[in-house]
Order: structure tokens, then C-alpha cells, then sequence
């Protein structure tokens, strides 16, 4: 009989890298280690030097990325007791777009001393808003050409994606752009790094540097365009060549076997994005249920077989979550974020005292009493854009608004009224997807806030009236990966064939699902209707009262 | 020669009346003393009784009243040592409306047995609200009738006014509105006990009585209309003999004399309400000059020989305020209970720390704070509604809003944009009052906020575009009663003979004054702007989000 299998997947997120090992017959977690990045994010000098870091800039070192590998691999084998030889397969995910520039064979340009301290020479974390500029000008170029591109993610692409991020070295740096044989996602840096093979995942280059299956990337007209020197930037620095998610990379290289505790060949899947992974791990292969991660943020993801027109999306994607179907994302910039702010700067000190008292966070004491609450009974409502709309409007200077105030308005109102606006701005999310033809009839959530607030749950089905179900795991990027690793291993060597037999078995829902309150759907149906009316005058306006304040605010700093 | 004169002024608030010896050459206030109610406001049960109200009631004790003045004027004279014989006038103002019912020699209902347990029978103090059904039927009546008073009342009377009590008692206690020889005011049922003489004064009976030197009252016809038993309430319990403020209502009875400590005969003036006496204790008796009281909310007040319509005007009244104007009135319903809002319901604890360890109030911690904002750099814009808005929309079920919120909105901004959102409420009545043709060069400031936050009255200067003055006195109401106690007693007893001559000599402003910043007014030009369409956007529309949040609240609660 064979012994017992196991994959590993790593999660690499924005401040650490985590690992997990899995059992690949029922996806049990059994080990799990986090590696820090010594450096973390770079925002305001480089490591070990006095250079100074522009406003917006945010670097990363690769050789973090290896030190993560290093730590935890061997760290989750040692905790579970697992030998390395029933390991069959690896995985990994990535935030993105997270690029960086290196030589041929892989070495990152911020490792030579020649470049280590020019600031373009290091990784450009998905997080560094220093290419807007860039940004603008792809926009407005494609905008004027009229891109075929350019509506499949929703009119405008960011100063966070592939091509920003690279024009800008190309515009502020050209020795380094010169000097940069690859420009490649950390995604595809370290399974190459693992494999000895350079590959580019279409999970990356659909959503962040504007591939499609059927078209490739833009026309190198559209990058001469741009800007002569960046004609050839696929061909010379990138590849043509992109690789389906769901499928293997390579095997672990021999020199990279040793350094991480696993067998030379081990199977390493192609790289995925952190978001994106988590779809598998929520038992998702199919249309029909939107998988939300909700943390500071939210990102909503929803296959389909059909390739429509979403307002306010923020790209689809062939294959780029699930092989064989469009991926559709969407989002909402600020969720969790909000709520921390509302309890950093609007609650008052008895809420407090009473968390210490009662030996539970101050979230904990305002959920108690805001669950108390009827629907409609404090009279508020919240236009949930602490940080912009990301999905629909796509508009990072709107602001958020709070109307209905009163002398009897208490903090667990307004803590209810905000957990409601971001219920509102998701149904608004959904609706959009309905009306574009495509299917949504339950809601399959993950990440932190799920397992933090049952109130925002049941007010999130209340709203949208779509039964919610939890993901079983609390690291469901990481699971996700370690799912991919068992494709990349496949059946044979006793992983699977396809993601979706790997979610058969290794992906889990909680027991408990939120259900709608018809009663209480009832009346956030009415107030719902109010949202859209305040989200259409604020938010569509390109002179609204929000857009204006936001100039004045510009102007007078 | 001479020996000094003074004068004795007293203002009976909601909880207290204090009374204040005042210098009639100088206007010197040289004692002062306040009387708590023993009763305060009677809002859950009838005194020393199981006899429990309903919501929105608010009675008094009229006894409370006669005590205040027994308790406050000899303790005003011990203090000062001056003599009863030095003492020339007298002058009271009042809360209004709040009025009474009494049998024909003034004994209050409510003091006599039979009718003790009926809560008719007890004073219904200005903030009673249960006679919202009987103005509901007023308003109604009179603009299907098209009753020529309404428009002087911006369309709308209050369910705070005369009229409304005095149709409740009718409509709830047919018994009590028989039994009532009398409906009085308690600021003429006062000066009744003190002098004897019953009054009506021109103040309240205008303001507060639908009353007006050229018209009269509404018509026996109009209140026929509403109930046949109250065509003749005027003629019966109330009297069309109407005294100008500024004249002598009569001298102190002998018994009322030894009760309180002064001379029998000693002029009492007509009484006078709260707020409109103050006006001439800010200097102020021509028009010009907008006098504001500010504190828990704002009544503004304006002097002119012109009759005009202003939009949301509370009201206007010939001789209202003083002899030979007109006197037009406008508010806020909420400016110090607003901030005070947001100090309990909205601020962190660093903050409270901060207090205790300055010792310091939390409104100055956050005062120093907001003092270094710059306008418009918050990005932050609100609307002041949390009580409604009195002026110039007439609307209570109005309420407040913030726009403009963001992941680094900060307490001290949050703090700044409401003290700004009181001040574009500030302008939007006074270019009322200028755009129906008023002048208005300053403002004139008393009550408690000029006196606490210098910051709020440097923004109303900004804002405004006026320069802010304020009041020498911090009680500007009983200085003014006082002030009228001097005109009851006349030049040649030692007084002055017109209210503007007490003026010149009494009022007194400080030296400091605010003036507007050019640089600020530029920017809050711009902000102003903005609040001028979010306050059409959601005041002027009868089925904006705010008025149809207010209806579900009532239908869910």
C-alpha cells in the first residue's frame, strides 16, 4: 500500500511567506511556518545604504523570497514529521504585479553591485504607485487608438500593473532597462528559481500585464507608440510563450532540492496570484459561486464560460483561475481597512474599557451591539469609499459619506452603517455581474474577516440575499497552491489530473452558512435602492461634490 | 448728589432663573445669583405623584418660578450691600412659549387641588412636543385658507407655539381649557404676580402668538374653523391689548415687594423672551447688526424699518425685539449640542487622555488641533442637521452628513468640518436675510460658544466674510432684562427712557475682534459652494435619501 502523499504550498504575501503542507488524499493542513522578509516592504531607503525612496515607491528584495523558501520548507517537513520523499508536489502564489528586472539566467539586477544601488534595479512590489504617470499615458494612448484591449478592464489599466511598472524604468532608468535581459513577475522569478526553468503564468500576464489567450499582448505598434526604445519589450524582455495555470513548471532543481529539504524533480506547478489561488480552495471549479476574499480589502472572483462586457471590472481572464474558463475579478479597495479605521478614529472609551473588561476586541464589543439592531432602525447610511471604489466606478478619489446622522446616533449605528455600506457596495458588485449575463448564486467566502465578524456575514446575505458559505481553511491561498502542487505532481504520481478533482478532495466549506433574512432583505432592499441613488450622484458625477472636494483638497496641500 | 442707581435683571431659563444687580451709569454687573427649579423640566411624572406623561412632554411648576425670585433677588442684594432703595427697575425675560393656564386672579391651575393631577393644568414649557398634531391642523387650516399670517412664519408654525398648547388643552382636557379663565405666557403670568397687573407683551404674543401690531391675531373665523369652542379664545382667556416691550408694566405690589426685598411701586418692565433681550444687551438696536446666541443651538436676530419675506424665517414681529423695528428671527437648531455629539459619540480615547493630562476640556484638545488645519485640506464637507434644520429649511426631519471620509480622516478634521458646517448653515441664513433685501455688515455673538472656542468664531468670520463681535457680558439675557428695568424706570427716576439710550450706556462688547482672513474666505468660497448644493441636494427635495431614510426609521422602528 502507498504511503501517505503530501504537497506544499506557499503563500507569498506582502510582509511574509507561508507555508503549508498538506495531505493530498483529504487536503488536511498538517504544518504550517512563516517566514518574515527581513527587508519587508522598502519605502523609504535601500537596505543598507542612505538612497532615499520617492513617495508612492515600494521595493522588495528577491532574496527574501529564497530565505522564505529556505526557512519554511524545511521548517513544515520537520513539524509534520513528513519525509521529503512523500512530497510530490509544490506550489506557489504571489501578490501581483510584483516584477522585477534580471539578467538572463535569472540573477536579479539588485543583486549585482553595479546596479544594487540604482532603486529601478529592485522588485517593484504589486504595491509601488510611483508609474502613474505611465499608467496615464497607456490610458490615453489606448484610449485614442482605441485598443480592443482596453475594455476588458473596464476602460483603464493601473499604475500597479506589468506595463506601468516597466515604462517607468524604462522612462526613469534606461541603463537598468537596457541592462534588464528579463522583466518577469516574482511569481515566475521563483518557480524558475525552483526549476531552472523560466515560465510566465497566464493567471499573471491575463489580469496584470494584458495578455489574452486569443489576442497575446497589445501590438508592439501600440508599444513603439509609447515610446520607441519600448517596441520590442515582449519579445526582448518577456515571452510570447504563457503557460496555463494547472499545469507543471518543472521539477525542482538539484541544487535548489538541497537547499530546501525535497527530492530533485520534485513537481513545482506554474505560478499563480494570491487572490486567484484561493478559488480552488474554496471548492470552487464551476460557475455559479462568487468567491470573495475579504481582508483590508476585497477581491471577487467568478468563472464562466461566457466572455461578456462587466462595468467596472477589473479584468477577465481565459484560464486565469480555473483552466477552461474566463476568470472575471472584481473588487472593493477598502473593507477591513475601513473598519479599522472606524475603530482607530470614531470610537469612544467606553467601548474600550468595556473590550478590556470583557477580555474581547473592541470589533467583538461593537458586533455585540450592533447585531441588536434592526435593519433601517438608526436611520444611517454609508457610502463605503474610505479608500475609492475599485468595482464599479473604478475611482480611486472618491471618498466615503455618511448620511443620517443625529443627536441620538450611537457608535454601534455607525459601526452597522459601515459594515452595511460595504454589503451595499458588494450587492452593487453582483448586480453588475448579473446584468452582464453572467451567473452568481451564492457567495463562497474567505480570508480574515469571515472568521472575525458573523454580524457582517449575516448582514452581507441579508443584502445581497445569496446564502454565504466560509472556506474550512484560514489560508486558503496557501491550500490553493498546495492543490496546484498535487495537479503538478497529477494522478500517476498520486496527486490529480485536474484542479477540479484537487478540490474535490482537499477543498472544504465550514458547516455553518449564512442565510438571508427575507424580513431583513426586505428592507435593505429599500435601502439599497437609497445607496444606489447616493452611489450615482456622488460616484458618477465626474463633478460631484466628492471629485470637486478631492481637487480642492489637491489644491490647497 | 445722586446716590448710584442699579437694576435688577431676571432670566428664567429651562432649568434655573438667575438674576443679576446691574449699575444702571455703567452697566456693571456687581452680583449675580441663580435659582435651580426644585422641579426643573416635568417630563415623566407629575410631581409628588404616580401620574406618568407621555413622550414629548415637558411641564413646569410656576412655583418654581416665584421661588427663584424670592431666593435670587435678596440674594443678589446681600451680596452687593446695595440698598432696596437704590434699586429703580426691574425687568424678567423667559423661555418661549411657555405657557400656563389660570383661573381670572392668576392662580395657576395646577396649584389648586381639583385640578393638581391633570397635567394640563401645569405650565407646558417651551420644549413640550406633543401638540405636533394641533400645529399639524393650524398648518394645515391656514394654508388651505391661505390665511394671510402664515407667510410671516415661513409657512409653517411650531408645535412649540401658543396656539398648539392651547388647542391640546382643548382637544385632551376640555375640562382644563373650561376651567381656564385664563392663557397666559409665564413671562407675563410673572410680571403679573410681581406688579399685580396682567400684561401681554408684544415679544412673545408676535413671535409666539401669530400676533401682529397691524393684523392683530388670526381671525375668530380662522379658530372657529379648527374647533368651534376655540373661536373665541383671544376675546375669552387671552386679551388683544398688546405692550410694547420697553415700557413699564407696572409697579412691585406691597406683598410681592416684602416677599422679594425691595421698595412697593418699584417699576417692573414687560417681559421680554429669552433670546430677544439679548440684542440690546449686544449693543444692538438699529438694524445691521445680526446678533447671534450661541450655544446649545443658535437664534439669530436682526433689526430693520423694512417688511420683507425671507425664506425659513422663524419670524418677524413689529416691535418684537425693539421699539420701531421690525424684528426678524432665525436659527440653528443645533451648534454646541452637535459638537457636544460628536465629543461623546465620536472621539477616541488619546484624546480624553490628552485632556486629563492638560487638564483641559476635550473640546480644547481638539481645538489646538484643529487649529492647524488649513480649510478645505481635510477634503472633509458637512451638513449640520443632527437636530434638523430650523433655518431656512423649516424641516426637523432633516439630518446630518459627512462627505469626504478617507483612511486618513483624523479626529481633529472630523471636528473642524462640523464647526465648519455650523458656519455654512450660519451663511446660508444670512444671505437669506441679504438676499430679501436685509442688511447685514456684522455679527454680534453671545452665549456660552463665543466665550468657549475661539477657533468656531474665527471660522464664522471666515466663512462669513463679517467681522464677529462679542458681548461683554456672559449673560447677556438678564443684562438686557435689566437694561429694560432701567427704561420701566425712566430718565427721570434715575433710568434711561428709550431701550437705545440703556444701550449706550449698559451693552458693552469686548475688544477683541474676529476678522475674517481673506486668504480662508477664498477657500471657503469654494467649500461654501459645495455645501450649498448638498444642502439643496438633500434639504430641498421631499424624497431625497435623508427624508426617505427618516420614514423607514419610523416604519421599521
Amino acid at each position: 500500500m502507498a504511503s501517505t502523499r503530501y504537497v506544499i504550498g506557499i503563500d507569498f504575501g506582502t510582509l511574509s511567506a507561508r507555508a503549508v503542507l498538506v495531505r493530498v488524499s483529504d487536503g488536511a493542513e498538517i504544518a504550517s511556518a512563516v517566514s518574515e522578509y527581513s527587508h519587508g516592504v522598502i519605502d523609504e531607503r535601500l537596505p543598507d545604504t542612505h538612497i532615499p525612496l520617492e513617495v508612492d515607491w515600494a521595493l522588495q528584495d528577491p532574496d527574501d523570497y529564497v530565505r522564505a523558501l529556505e526557512q519554511t520548507i524545511p521548517a513544515v517537513l520537520a513539524q509534520s514529521g513528513v519525509s521529503a520523499d512523500d512530497v510530490i508536489g509544490l506550489g506557489i502564489d504571489f501578490t501581483a504585479c510584483t516584477m522585477m528586472p534580471t539578467k538572463r539566467d535569472g540573477t536579479p539586477l539588485c543583486r549585482l553591485p553595479e546596479w544594487r544601488a540604482n532603486p529601478h534595479a529592485w522588485v517593484k512590489l504589486w504595491k509601488h504607485h510611483a508609474a502613474q504617470p505611465e499608467a496615464d499615458r497607456i490610458n490615453a494612448l489606448a484610449r485614442e487608438r482605441g485598443e480592443p484591449w482596453l475594455p476588458r478592464y473596464g476602460g483603464k489599466i493601473s499604475s500597479e500593473w506589468f506595463f506601468s511598472k516597466a515604462l517607468q524604468i524604462l522612462d526613469e532608468a534606461p541603463e537598468v532597462y537596457a541592462a534588464a535581459d528579463r522583466l518577469i513577475e516574482a511569481a515566475d522569478w521563483i518557480v524558475w528559481q525552483l526549476t531552472g526553468v523560466e515560465t510566465r503564468n497566464s493567471c499573471t500576464a491575463g489580469y496584470k500585464a494584458i495578455w489574452s489567450k486569443r489576442d497575446g499582448f497589445p501590438s508592439n505598434d501600440f508599444f513603439r507608440a509609447l515610446d520607441a526604445r519600448f517596441e520590442r519589450v515582449v519579445d526582448e524582455k518577456m515571452s510570447r510563450l504563457i503557460t496555463p495555470i494547472g499545469t507543471r513548471a518543472g521539477g525542482l532543481t538539484p541544487d535548489m532540492a538541497q537547499r530546501i529539504g525535497l527530492r530533485p524533480g520534485t513537481p513545482v506547478a506554474v505560478a499563480n496570484v494570491d487572490a486567484h489561488v484561493a478559488v480552488p480552495a474554496c471548492t470552487v471549479t464551476r460557475p455559479g459561486s462568487l468567491v470573495s476574499i475579504m481582508g483590508t480589502s476585497t477581491c471577487d472572483m467568478l468563472l464562466s464560460d461566457k466572455e461578456v462586457m462587466i462595468e467596472g471590472m477589473c479584468g477577465y481572464t481565459q484560464d486565469g483561475i480555473v483552466p477552461g474558463y474566463l476568470g472575471y475579478e472584481a473588487g472593493q479597495s477598502c473593507v477591513g481597512d475601513g473598519f479599522a479605521w472606524f475603530i482607530e478614529n470614531a470610537v469612544t472609551p467606553p467601548y474600550f474599557d468595556e473590550a478590556k473588561a470583557r477580555g474581547v476586541s473592541v470589533h467583538q464589543v461593537l458586533e455585540s451591539y450592533a447585531a441588536q439592531l434592526k435593519p433601517g432602525q438608526s436611520g444611517l447610511l454609508a457610502l463605503d469609499w474610505w479608500n475609492g471604489n475599485r468595482s464599479i466606478l473604478v475611482d480611486a478619489d472618491l471618498s466615503a459619506v455618511m448620511v443620517g446622522i443625529t443627536l441620538a446616533t450611537t457608535v454601534p449605528e455607525m459601526y452597522r452603517a459601515w459594515l452595511e455600506a460595504t454589503a451595499f457596495g458588494r450587492r452593487v458588485i453582483i448586480e453588475s455581474f448579473i446584468k452582464g449575463g453572467l451567473e452568481v448564486n451564492e457567495i463562497i467566502a474567505c480570508g480574515g474577516l469571515p472568521e472575525k465578524n458573523k454580524l457582517l456575514m449575516q448582514i452581507y446575505a441579508d443584502v445581497t440575499g445569496l446564502p454565504i458559505k466560509v472556506s474550512a481553511s484560514a489560508q486558503a491561498s496557501a491550500l490553493g497552491s498546495a492543490m496546484f502542487g498535487a495537479v503538478a505532481a497529477g494522478a500517476a504520481a498520486g496527486g490529480y489530473d485536474t484542479i477540479e478533482e484537487a478540490a474535490r478532495h482537499m477543498a472544504h466549506l465550514k458547516d455553518e452558512v449564512f442565510v438571508p433574512s427575507p424580513d431583513n432583505k426586505a428592507i435593505y432592499d429599500v435601502l439599497y435602492a437609497e445607496y444606489v441613488r447616493l452611489h450615482d450622484y456622488f460616484g458618477r458625477d465626474q463633478d460631484s461634490v466628492i471629485k470637486r472636494l478631492k481637487r480642492l483638497k489637491l489644491q490647497v496641500a
